[in-house]
């Protein structure tokens, strides 16, 4: 059994090729990275990689990471500028036995060395999005939304697992700000012998649960990962009302090491992508129910149509 | 009931303070921020704020982090220069409801911003041990080793709970690098409802099992902090050698709502001050015995004294 599940429909094209790296029995370090790239590159995807938003100074600054469930290498960066695709130099890191996270300037310097080519990776959509939303804030709206972090989990042929996240986080952050996508056990864990799971959300408050870690620890009991996701969403979810009075955004993908998967959130709108041996790539929208169980359906084709035109229809300043 | 626990003799004189604060019924936000406080200034612990070993490019970038209990608030700063009590930053950012981990220039703005003054960082003497370290390093010696992170629980007379860590990481460490000190769940982690816990050793290792988050929920089990501690160690420990083929240092404290407190380690030679409602300020040496269990005694006077002079006297270059 392989397969592979992401966070959002912007993940369905990348899930595809790295698919196609586990049907030939590739491993699940170069499918992830394969998938995740294919996001990162896309310039419509304005919250991942190439044409992610800006900071409030403006600059885009990325966060990823990578996760061997096999050897527990982790790797990732934070406040990375001008990089094309930093889950490779998340996954480059993965293998050093100290110095596997860094961030800022002195990640860009350990890229730089290894070879990585400089980009500027901010696009003149992302530059009239900030624009507008500038004027917007000064009007009436809030900032901060949006945030759609490209998380997946790998199970390949050979019984290993992966995550890994890519993000270029909030938009309008505060410079250097860091959310739970590098961070292991919040954005993302993996564990080849149990499962893996990946965040998408209010980093803030992701990391206040460990919940990617969670959510395998809960597989690892014997859960399904359906109810895993669902039972450490519920939990976050009600602790968080309970001792600050609300909760963020908190959506989570897992795959169990039989290829199984879940997911669960407390928002409306969340989709996601998902590819196994006996399924094609399929996108799903999930929908969150009273009681906190998630139902899923397949996404329509002018579902799929609609979405790709919002994304790439002109911005009005 | 009332009480705190930090990793390391060094924590001693900032336990004491701190505790003061906690006898006259102050909060236990107050009381760990002052007891790090006074770790972070005491120019002649070389892994923690003032005098803090730096960089290889003889920076000292230093790390911290702040969480309460109650509100699930977390504020952490890593990859920081140049302001003297990472602790206090961390704790202002905990206040945010986004952007409350920041790193590097980021973190440096926002401080600056907050009023807080910038000073240089870098000592004579850490410069010594610098200089003194490239020479070994050229001859025979590994680079890092040293590590030693002040991590510490606090419980005040109201049943709030804090967990805070501060440290100037690996010494050599490279530009950038972000150990387990500012992740919420591996360098620390508190629940006011259950206890708290915090981590001081290999941040590339203690990451990888999320061990302050999993000590807090054995806790949430019903098991005592000692059990807890123990046995996510020889977990974590048992887990690194079994894929990796070896384990980075794991030092864990832990205090629970009722002042139960425990501790556990893989290593020989670590220390902890204690001190609770019955028990004033305690150095303890705590050894690990064949099967994982950890026993402690009451450092000796001659041991204390040793300690300091070992601590203050001239670098040898």
């Amino acid at each position: 059994m392989w397969g592979m599940i992401a966070t959002w429909r912007m993940a369905a094209e990348g899930v595809e090729k790295g698919c196609q790296i586990l049907k030939e029995k590739g491993n699940a370090g170069d499918a992830i990275e394969t998938a995740v790239r294919e996001v990162e590159d896309f310039p419509y995807y304005k919250s991942v990689g190439y044409g992610g938003l800006p900071n409030e100074e403006m600059e885009v600054e990325l966060d990823a990471a990578f996760m061997d469930g096999d050897t527990f290498d982790v790797g990732a960066v934070a406040a990375l500028k001008d990089f094309a695709n930093p889950v490779s130099i998340a996954r480059r890191l993965s293998h050093e036995k100290v110095n596997s996270m860094l961030v800022g300037e002195g990640a860009e310097k350990f890229a730089h060395k290894e070879g990585f080519e400089r980009k500027n990776m901010l696009t003149d959509r992302a530059k009239a999005h900030y624009r507008k939303r500038v004027k917007e804030v000064s009007q009436t709206l809030k900032p901060y939304s949006g945030h759609d972090t490209v998380g997946m989990v790998c199970l390949d042929s050979q019984g290993k697992m992966t995550a890994a996240t890519s993000t270029s986080g909030l938009f309008m952050k505060k410079k250097g700000r860091v959310g739970d996508s590098p961070i292991v056990g919040s954005g993302f864990y993996a564990d080849s012998r149990i499962g893996g799971a990946a965040a998408t959300g209010l980093g803030e408050d992701l990391m206040k649960g460990c919940i990617s870690y969670e959510i395998v620890r809960l597989m690892g009991e014997g859960i399904h990962p359906q109810d895993a996701c669902e039972k450490a969403v519920a939990k976050l979810d009600r602790e968080l009302k309970e001792r600050r009075g609300e909760a963020g955004d908190l959506s989570l993908i897992a795959m169990n090491h039989k290829g199984e998967w879940g997911v669960a959130t407390n928002i409306e709108g969340f989709s996601i992508a998902v590819c196994t041996e006996e399924l094609g790539v399929t996108v799903y929208l999930v929908t969150r129910q009273e009681d906190g169980h998630c139902t899923m359906e397949v996404a329509s084709q002018e579902w799929m149509d609609n979405y790709m035109k919002t994304r790439m229809a002109p911005i009005e300043e």
